[in-house]
């Protein structure tokens, strides 16, 4: 049985659009509204088909949905939440696929009261946005976190867990303040720091930046592609998990210092053992299938 | 006309193998003779046939060579020198692959005193170690670049770029001491910080290394690749290039600082401005041919 008939989707950049292309390509008899508050993504919407219907405003888009699925920045989600307040079918879930649980929970627990509330985060993504960027297989084999508040309606969680599995993710449940910082760590502090080298390599004056770009296939590209990640989106994540992304930044902080020492004191030893340490880790992730195997990602040699 | 005749490469690890695959399925012709100090690596080196003769010894290795291209850690460099010096034929260039050119010049020089020294680094690698990791496609499109001494014999340097260019790189040319400096930020800086947080997110009381891993696919996974490399490497790039590496990375660590403030004072303008300029830098290696154009290095999504 499916696990719903009709889905919203408000939000139409990579994850709106992947999921609305994954639920099409899984559950085809579902029937799939869109909304995008930008005009020029919902003309593409149409053009390509993802919904059964797009709607011109929020609230259109939710008024006989089972579901509502917000796929917008993370500090949009209360604002679109009063917006479709009104409209929303009183038995419909509420869910959202944001990076930082605990204020998206308030958020949207404030705009809709006594609303049943489900977030959920898949932890999927690419570096590209907009709705021609998604695609049906995003969330394989990948993780969606649920932090359901602890009252929630246990059946409406295993609805919206038996959805993201449906298109291909496991599910995993945990409290909003946990995922948060096990976020801060695994994706938030990772583009943090992205950010920043790519903005230091981009801002020598001994190096230009010609040079940065012919010869960085020795690890700097690496860090360019989650550098170019969303700006708002990432904007939003670090204002919105401010306390988890210092603490984390703290830690990286200290172990850089400590690292910055060895190099300094020419302590080799110290170097080997974390790097003969942190190869295991890598080993691990591939292992339980969370990064492609090939070396270089499977990047092309040709 | 082929640049040498006769090529001898020492240290049969990623670059020493992909460069005598290279060699073969361009320059079929060459005679190549291969050594390494680990016993097991020969025998490897011998099963899978990328030489036409692997020696048991250095000195044996370079007797009749045109070249000898050493491939060893950076601070192995002059200690494989000194073993080759009374072998080594009196026209014979030696050149090497190495990462930090301004010390491995000066140990050459110190070796082989009076030889014709042109140093090379080809930018390219994957996190793969071995004689079994390397292919004949690693140096296509990429960069090697050259620090021929002041005083180098031009015949000599353009002899060495040619045979870069055969096996697919693109050659440049500038002084040890700025290519230190360069790659201190396009390739040693990511490798430094790749490892430091990869150390970081092992070593958390507060979210296990299974959550770590799992939840890796949000951008963490991404560091895990080049902190999987090979760790007495890059232990010798570290030593090797101390002054060049703690210079970029006080600018990092500067940098860092300030996007650290700005999350603290919720300054969600200076964080926008930072993410959109990173943005175009993706765009630009992209375009120079310098990374896989397809979203996420092109990993498979299936």
């Amino acid at each position: 049985m499916l696990p719903f008939a009709r889905i919203s989707i408000i939000g139409v950049g990579l994850i709106g659009s992947s999921l609305a292309r994954a639920i099409r390509a899984n559950m085809p008899t579902v029937r799939l509204t869109g909304h995008d508050a930008d005009p020029a993504v919902r003309d593409i919407a149409r053009r390509i088909d993802l919904f059964d219907d797009v709607a011109d405003s929020a609230g259109a888009a939710v008024t006989d949905a089972d579901i509502v699925i917000l796929c917008v920045p993370v500090r949009a989600m209360g604002s679109v939440a009063r917006e479709i307040a009104d409209d929303l079918p009183a038995d419909a879930i509420i869910s959202d696929v944001g990076s930082c649980k605990a204020e998206i929970l308030a958020s949207l627990t404030a705009a809709l009261p006594g609303r049943t509330i489900i977030p959920a985060h898949p932890v999927a993504g690419t570096e590209n946005s907009g709705p021609e960027a998604g695609f049906a297989t995003l969330f394989n084999g990948r993780w969606c976190i649920m932090t359901p508040p602890a009252d929630a309606d246990p059946t409406a969680v295993e609805r919206v867990a038996e959805l993201w599995r449906r298109v291909g993710a496991q599910v995993e449940t945990m409290d909003a303040a946990h995922h948060d910082l096990v976020l801060a760590v695994t994706s938030h502090l990772p583009h943090l720091i992205a950010y920043t080298i790519v903005g230091t390599a981009g801002d020598l004056e001994s190096v230009t930046r010609s040079e940065v770009i012919k010869y960085s296939a020795g690890g700097f590209r690496d860090f360019t592609r989650i550098a170019a990640s969303d700006p708002t989106m990432w904007r939003d994540v670090f204002l919105s998990n401010k306390d988890a992304v210092l603490e984390m930044l703290q830690r990286f902080s200290e172990d850089l210092t400590a690292l910055q020492r060895a190099i300094r004191w020419g302590d080799g030893d110290a170097l080997f053992d974390l790097f003969t340490r942190t190869r295991a880790i890598r080993r691990s992730i591939i292992d339980e299938g969370q990064d492609d195997p090939a070396p270089d990602f499977g990047r092309k040699h040709v």
